[in-house]
């Protein structure tokens, strides 16, 4: 979990805070909604983009917890009801370790109850003096996320893909989301316009890195310390940056795009799509790409940032390009 | 198609126009999303919750068309994205006569464009002026919707519920709707405070009066006429007031109760049960309920409307109470 990471020490508290208000957040006047809601945020979470937007938002003079929390909080939210809807889509069991909403009460229960967090994420909003883009910025956010999230469904099993389309499609998944939460918590914590966007390429570049590491944490560890079944991407059709650069210099690309491109491969042919990818430079292609947008988003961070704060930042980049390997 | 019922002959101009500004704002840049709208757009649907709003701001004496139109665009918007959702989840293959999102396009592509649609509402109204209560009586909206829809999904199947349970469950499904649809679009017309309390509880009483109507109409008409299966409500589970009166008054009460609580009912059970509520007072009780709330809405009606305007209201409510019986 994040949250014990040293790199976010500077925000610890207000990440302690955050998860109290998280909880408040989801409870609703019916007792099932409330339910699966708890069971949402204690199932935990790296917390990720709150944290961003907390740090982005300390960066500022002007920061103040109470006016940052709602921002943060609906980001969160946000996240959380694409995941549940995700869950559904891809009848998926368990999310760390724990029953995903559909597993427990059903895709009825897990749908409205996606639906009724993203509302409360732009009811939570709606009561801040913010001003109206940045309710703009969220829909168009949640708009963003869907249609990612269709296009990607929508090129499932197909080889055909280049480095283009998938770098396109890990920043609307997930690049775009991390570059809002830092640059609309720069803007409340009353950074200047320059280094608002500073702090957004920062969030884009990491993003970029974020997503590219979780897929090759996908192709390069075990189902025993990934806690789900790993080949997972492969295995819902999900091609990868390691898969496309294998697809592209594996003697075995024959058979490796036999096996991405069936919808109905065994695990057996995961596994040997697993071997071929390793086999080839896909991991180490996917990962120095990864490291380019670490350095990428550090050089982009402002100066004369507040005490620590510049130090955890790097730490972040530092964990992405670190994690678990 | 209310497009062409006399009663909105005074907005229609307006629902011209704002038939076009459902496809802008359907269109998204990716294809098979604006396809999956279009569709949407296309299968028609009454317009009502847009046409009270119309209607509402058109009482005031700042009406201005252009600054209406988002605001009516997002009240039909989430009403198509939550019957969207409601067709995956009731699995449901047409509606209108029209198929269904989900029976075109597959579960996950439902889900995602309703996802959508809800953040084009949203970011619609983030573009205009109308004041962050605007932004935050919508997310509650949908929030009620949400929750009122599980509430609904959890009480299939049981004979127990009374009339109490019945009226609060289709407040929230439909009353709370249109009031909000009457009291925002007076607000943004510029009618004073106590005119739009006024509209707010004619929208109230329409919105309960319209669904104790739509109720009925699955008792009484048959299978041709709807256009749908008829006594849909009784195999779905859903536990209308014809029904409820039913098995309180009824002398095949025990009977009707074994259906209405079986989720594996047949077609001929579903029949049974629908001749059992026709030959009780079950439909008049109803009606008389709707018929009440209908005089009650025209008894609302505020003083002094712009002409044509207070002669549609009550055409409005007549229409309601004179449904295709």
């Amino acid at each position: 979990m994040i949250l014990s990471n040293p790199m976010f020490d500077v925000i610890k508290g207000d990440l302690e805070v955050l998860e109290e208000e998280l909880l408040a957040a989801v409870a609703a006047p019916v007792e099932l909604v409330t339910e699966v809601g708890t069971h949402l945020v204690q199932s935990g979470g790296k917390r990720l983009r709150p944290a961003l937007c907390l740090l982005a938002a300390r960066s500022g003079p002007q920061f103040d917890l109470q006016h940052t929390l709602p921002l943060a909080l609906a980001f969160e939210l946000i996240h959380m009801a694409s995941l549940v809807h995700d869950d559904v889509l891809d009848e998926s069991d368990t999310r760390r370790g724990a029953p995903t909403a559909n597993a427990k009460w059903g895709n009825q229960v897990a749908i409205l109850s996606g639906d009724y967090i993203f509302a409360r994420a732009f009811d939570l909003i709606a009561h801040q003096e913010y001003g109206s883009h940045v309710s703009a910025r969220l829909a168009q956010l949640v708009c963003n996320l869907s249609l990612g999230e269709i296009v990607q469904d929508s090129a499932v099993y197909q080889a055909s893909q280049g480095e283009a389309d998938y770098l396109d499609r890990i920043q609307k998944k997930t690049a775009d989301f991390l570059e809002i939460c830092c640059e609309l918590g720069a803007e409340i914590g009353g950074l200047p316009g320059a280094d608002q966007q500073k702090l957004a390429e920062y969030g884009h570049c990491i993003g970029m890195a974020f997503q590219l590491t979780d897929d090759v944490l996908d192709i390069v560890q075990t189902t025993e310390t990934l806690g789900k079944p790993a080949g997972n991407d492969i295995r819902q059709g999900i091609v990868t940056l390691p898969v496309i650069r294998a697809l592209a210099v594996s003697p075995a690309a024959e058979e490796l795009t036999a096996v991405v491109t069936d919808p109905e491969m065994t695990a057996e042919q995961v596994e040997r799509a697993l071997a071929i990818v390793r086999a080839t430079d896909g991991v180490d292609f996917a990962m120095s790409k990864a490291d380019a947008y670490l350095k990428r988003a550090k050089a982009a961070l402002p100066q004369g940032l507040p005490e620590g704060i510049y130090e955890a930042y790097v730490m972040v980049a530092d964990f992405i390009g670190d994690r678990d390997f």
